[in-house]
């Protein structure tokens, strides 16, 4: 390279630098906001809050910006970049390409729009009012429909949302896996819930007391090889995991104390989510490319960590002893009931209540809905029906009110159509994932039988998590699985797991 | 005004208000590196304060700024600003002109140097190794001796200092404080020395759990009137109070086990901080007039609350049976041996550890020695010397060892030059305001007896919590208490006050 294009690239990755600060110093903000900022401060922080994502929103699409990726992006020269750099610079132009499309004026409406939207959908929810909502919805769709021209159309309309959240996934795709999925899952939930066979939860309603539940959270952290000394555990209404750096990667959790197993799991899989980010390379740290490559891939982590193996047999032959110890007397039952305690299938209305199995069916309903308004043109009045005839259809349940129906999920009404697929790819690429696993590490099951957890994570560390965003879901999958994405995967071992607990 | 300067308001205080939230953003990054933020992330972390530090830095001084201050200086301007706006405009002005005669790389150097020199104070100071930390000395008192010359000198080179801290304090008025002040208080911690009779204060060497610390902690802010919806207590190794803004003011303490007054005087002290800027103005919120309006009037309700109030026999009277209660068995004695264990005066080497009399006397101490070195040219390894001689002359007391002497305080290794002073004008302020407030509240002491602390938090809202940096010092001390700062007040409570304790 030239010293003009050395200059450029130096110029470039400080740019990509500083914008990634304003993401850490936002991460931390947002971090104080969710575990216990005082309530009073929240109109300024706000304020403080919108500043700096002003101004991280004008790094990314300054003229500094846009002429640095135009020089860098010339074949010549990115053919001599380094493999960070130039994905670096591919990353940022496609940021920089969605950003500039959208004209300023436009784009200030549709924040407010959402913005408000969210505490609309909120009061009609609670009030069970479709019709209220449903202007909010359609004016929603059509921004959104707006945004599809202006981004451009390549394949189906639906297409360009998905990329946003799964890069280069396509509805063609996700037709072939949701429909290889739902094929099979559909008939397994019907035979399931005829079974004879239901396993007793009786003893799990009892209380808990929450510092033991802390207590065991901490301790299966350690146990899955979270580093403390780069994250910490906290309290908040919605579990998340947030990662501000690797080395500072923070979970919260939330303790029922009717409930023993909500914090138990919600802790391991915003753990799953941790353990990504805390083992990217430290190539990438303090660049936009340090985080994880997909929503889907994100997902995939921590379901793989809550089911795959927390759930599993092996894990409960190691762990239960530990569990029931600091509920003395509250847990004597075999470790096979607890086992299929905590593997119960229910068809059920609510989607983020929903159990291992059926909730892929829950996200396959979302898909199909949200591909018909944007490819085939469906409306915000008519979506009541068509939720409620697929309820019946896939789970052979109807919701009784709009609350518990179409109005149940917030995403919608911060405009975030494309994001549901996410959650059942994350399943389907775990299922993928552990199949690999099994094979290249065979004492797999027989270490999460000791507790020797650690290997699987190096695995991980080794075949994922490592990469953060330097290689696509698509590539990810391919390297690590020699196959593209196949649901397949996901189908055999949920028949396996649930064909054995129902006794089917 | 001409609409054109509206429109330079207008863009002024916008320009105020984005370097209002970028300081708001930083508190809360440093408040959460200071409350358990992971150790691995310090290194990103760092570099995001970096980024958003240098980009606050650049605002204060842009080239805008500095267009808006001179169209807004203008006197036919100035004259018709509302008073937020002129004093907004008058204190941006001096930020502005005092960082703009700094050369960047000057500034840069001197940076980096207090920056390292931090840490080898450190090392020094654990290694008794005066010589060891010299040069780095001699350094910072070079660089601050070129800063002086750049800010320009009036009156003499230490009062350029004083000003960063106390606006408008000069070393001709603290001569004359500090002066009264030193007469009387050596004399006295003499005598209460030289005393027959010494306050038993065994019973406070006992072990005291934490858990019933933190509830006697939050129950005393609760009863000085500290608003928890605005606030949060948590721990920290040094306690301190940082205040977002008016609806976030957050304190920390330190509860050690084995003294039961640490984390109690320490609360009520940040507790005191966190009064005053919880009762700011909302006219003065998201701007960067809403502060405290200098280091000695914080220090004034810091003191003012743990001492004046904190350590007064009507205080213990009303709170003794709660704290009693919640260490039961353990505070069986008199409240009035309780009120004089707390308020033992007794001449020691370390500042942070003398008692409210004695503590004068260290400050005195190490102002005459920054006077010394800035107005006579006292040089770095003289300092030891001077040092001693001067613990010898106001303390009868000689330092064993430079840790326990020259070397104890961080502040010179990070060129704080000119701060000292506050922490007994806060103690001269303090006494000031409660002649007044004994004046204007009769009841006062009756008020504390019965546990009704509201009025005092009222009075204190009403004469200088309101104000921010509305008002500077002198203005303040002036309108409130009809005179200028005169240390008779605080040499009067003293001698009424240990000349009782000590039969004297």
């Amino acid at each position: 390279m030239t010293i003009g294009e050395e200059q450029a690239l130096q110029q470039f990755r400080e740019l990509d630098r500083k914008i990634k600060s304003y993401g850490e110093a936002l991460g931390v903000l947002y971090w104080d906001l969710r575990t216990g900022a005082p309530r009073k401060g929240m109109e300024s922080r706000s304020e403080a809050i919108g500043i700096l994502s002003s101004e991280m929103f004008r790094l990314t699409t300054s003229d500094e910006m846009g002429e640095l990726l135009d020089r860098l992006g010339e074949r010549s020269v990115s053919d001599n970049l380094d493999e960070i750099s130039r994905k670096l610079v591919k990353e940022s132009k496609k940021e920089y390409d969605r950003s500039k499309k959208i004209p300023p004026k436009l784009n200030q409406e549709y924040v407010v729009l959402t913005s408000q939207a969210e505490s609309y959908w909120e009061e009609a929810k609670e009030n069970n009012d479709f019709a209220g909502f449903q202007p909010y919805l359609e004016k929603i769709i059509d921004y959104t429909q707006q945004f599809i021209d202006l981004w451009g159309v390549q394949g189906t309309r639906y297409d360009t949302l998905l990329d946003s959240y799964e890069p280069d996934m396509t509805t063609e795709q996700l037709d072939q896996v949701f429909g290889g999925l739902r094929e099979k899952l559909v008939p397994l939930a019907s035979a399931i819930a005829g079974s004879s066979y239901q396993p007793d939860t009786s003893f799990l309603r009892q209380t808990f007391p929450k510092d033991k539940q802390k207590d065991f959270s901490l301790f299966i952290l350690q146990q899955m090889g979270y580093d403390f000394q780069a994250g910490r555990l906290d309290e908040s209404v919605h579990p998340f995991a947030t990662g501000l750096n690797p080395g500072d990667v923070r979970i919260t959790t939330r303790y029922l104390p009717e409930d023993v197993t909500s914090a138990l799991f919600g802790t391991i899989h915003e753990g799953g989510h941790a353990l990504y980010e805390q083992n990217i390379m430290s190539e990438l740290i303090g660049t936009t490319l340090c985080d994880g490559t997909s929503m889907g891939i994100h997902e995939s982590q921590s379901r793989f960590w809550e089911n795959v193996i927390g759930r599993s047999r092996p894990f409960w032959e190691r762990y239960f002893g530990d569990l029931k110890e600091r509920f003395p007397g509250q847990l004597d039952v075999p470790v096979e009931d607890f086992y299929r305690a905590t593997n119960v299938v229910q068809p059920s209305l609510i989607r983020i209540e929903a159990d291992e199995l059926t909730y892929n069916l829950h996200i396959i309903i979302r898909y199909e809905i949200e591909k018909m308004i944007f490819n085939e043109g469906a409306k915000a009045g008519d979506l009541p029906e068509i939720w409620n005839a697929k309820y019946k259809e896939y789970l052979d349940i109807t919701p009784t009110s709009y609350s518990d129906g179409v109005l149940q999920d917030v995403h919608w009404s911060g405009g975030a159509f494309g994001y549901f697929p996410s959650y059942s790819l994350g399943n389907m690429y775990a299922a993928q994932f552990t199949d690999t696993m099994e094979r290249e590490l065979p004492d797999m099951w027989s270490l999460v039988g000791k507790g020797d957890l650690l290997p699987i994570k190096e695995w991980l560390t080794d075949k994922v998590y490592k990469y953060g965003k330097l290689q696509t879901p698509a590539q990810l999958i391919q390297r690590v699985t020699g196959k593209p994405l196949d649901p397949s995967y996901l189908v055999r071992y949920l028949e396996t797991k649930y064909k054995d607990i129902y006794k089917l």
